[in-house]
């Protein structure tokens, strides 16, 4: 199968947006304020790559040649997820970052106040997409406690989050990079792929694969691989890119001492390291044949990515 | 049925913080400052009202002398909502109160990013802890919809809060107080109701009513008046009791200008209104008769008490 990974993203992030569009209250419901906020973070400008992930592994699972009806709002309720977490991110309290996407981070345009509730709503806003899903209850259900898990305390975002701030002005370890990085990016990384398999295997009358828990199991092992090469990559770019071509503040991982991939292994190790998971993240993708080109193709994009 | 309130509020308190303490992560389970913070803020001593409604709707609509099995893990998710959304408001950004419940806010003991977080991840736990109630799907997934949407930015929770921010240092009007009780507080105490019923219809094997949509329109309307009148009652104790008593500080809203009903209404005309809402609360309890005894006490109560 030829793939074109610029298109594949293109049109999931089109996918994405239109949903996104679509399950946001709109700017001028009251309260205005806040839906204003919600949609300046949701719109500032992301690649969309978890969604795009997610339609992908939905994909792939079902077995069709277009996605599943109505997976690009499971990809929109990751999307507002991972937006709520960096509008609390850039907070002054945690990172205190006034550039994200190339625009003023929430807190900055819309106060302190709003931004966290910003944040808040789109956690709420994600639940509510996920309970309307079209899928059988038990689907639902099971998605729904996959990504709860996937943003929480134990091993996912939130815990990333603090683990990452009682990790800053101390010298980063290996085993100390590697727990940040798996929860804080790599969890909800790995829920995209792994709910987007239960959406893709509850896909009714399609071709899915009847073994839907090992579906699961197999995107999640693949997003775990992905997850950590995305983020490695992305601790080497901040090193190396400038902030303008990176679109949020360059270099601010070295300023405030953060762990990352590099700070520990070095710039090149780092680089091998990244290319190598991608390697080892492909093997469970061989089940799917040629169906899992494009989530190969989106995957390599990852790695070779400038930005 | 002879009703004693105090030994309802302490037995459905009791239930609610067994199954909070069995539902938290543990404090020693890294990383242990979030997983202290949530404690610290969910056993800070609060009634449990929400909790209680909770349980004693869902019993009543079941009809059994028990509280459908499980019960208290659906009023555990609600309560930590509410502790969710209280540290969030007593956040600098936002109120900035230093007390709450008697002791300390969450910000002032753990600094306000983990307070920031511990919000949060109260938020996704509740959701993970509604995701495993032990209850079909169906009914799953309708009790997540409910608190989602009852904890949102459209006359929910959230709304409410933006609402309230918007309204300080303005003259409150009644549209205007109305508007922010009914979405501030009276929307969760709704849904602690309406999910109660949906837990409550759904308990299977048990003598549970059989229209479980006329329950939940029914509960929801005797949320919506008993949820003003609590919510009344609060604004009045605010102006009238000291911080001992109140266990906040007191006071607050007059001095930051808060829209409440006395400020709007006067006392008399609040305390008038209150009791007029709990009368009228009940006449959509007379389907349940004698069934409907415990709540009705509870409801009471949360016009009578004095903290």
């Amino acid at each position: 199968m030829l793939v074109d990974v610029k298109e594949i993203l293109r049109c999931g992030a089109e996918r994405t947006d239109r949903a996104l569009d679509r399950l946001l209250p709109s700017e001028t419901r009251v309260p205005t304020a806040i839906h204003q906020a919600m949609r300046h973070s949701v719109f500032a400008g992301g690649k969309r790559l978890r969604p795009v992930l997610c339609i992908e592994a939905a994909r792939m699972v079902a077995g069709t040649l277009e996605p599943p009806e109505g997976a690009e709002n499971l990809a929109a309720a990751i999307e507002m997820l991972h937006t709520y977490s960096l509008i609390h991110d850039d907070l002054p309290a945690l990172d205190n970052d006034e550039l994200r996407r190339g625009k003023p981070t929430c807190h900055v345009v819309f106060g302190e106040a709003i931004a966290i509730l910003a944040g808040d709503a789109l956690q709420t806003q994600a639940y509510e997409t996920l309970a309307t899903l079209p899928r059988s209850a038990a689907a639902v259900v099971e998605i729904i406690r996959l990504v709860a898990q996937a943003t929480g305390t134990i091993e996912g975002m939130i815990g990333g989050q603090v683990l990452d701030l009682e990790a800053e002005h101390h010298q980063p370890t290996a085993a100390m990079v590697d727990a940040i990085h798996r929860a804080k990016t790599g969890a909800l990384i790995r829920v995209s792929l792994a709910a987007g398999a239960v959406y893709g295997s509850n896909a009714g009358n399609s071709g899915g694969t009847p073994d839907g828990g090992a579906d699961v199991d197999r995107l999640t092992e693949f997003g775990r691989k992905a997850g950590l090469a995305f983020q490695i990559v992305d601790d080497i770019l901040d090193m190396t890119e400038d902030s303008e071509h990176l679109g949020k503040t360059a270099g601010k991982d070295l300023a405030s001492d953060k762990a990352t991939w590099p700070a520990v292994f070095g710039i090149e190790r780092s680089r091998e390291d990244a290319n190598r998971l991608i390697t080892e993240a492909f093997t469970y993708l061989e089940p799917y044949g040629e169906r899992a080109d494009a989530l190969k193709a989106v995957a390599r994009y990852l790695v070779e990515r400038k930005n």
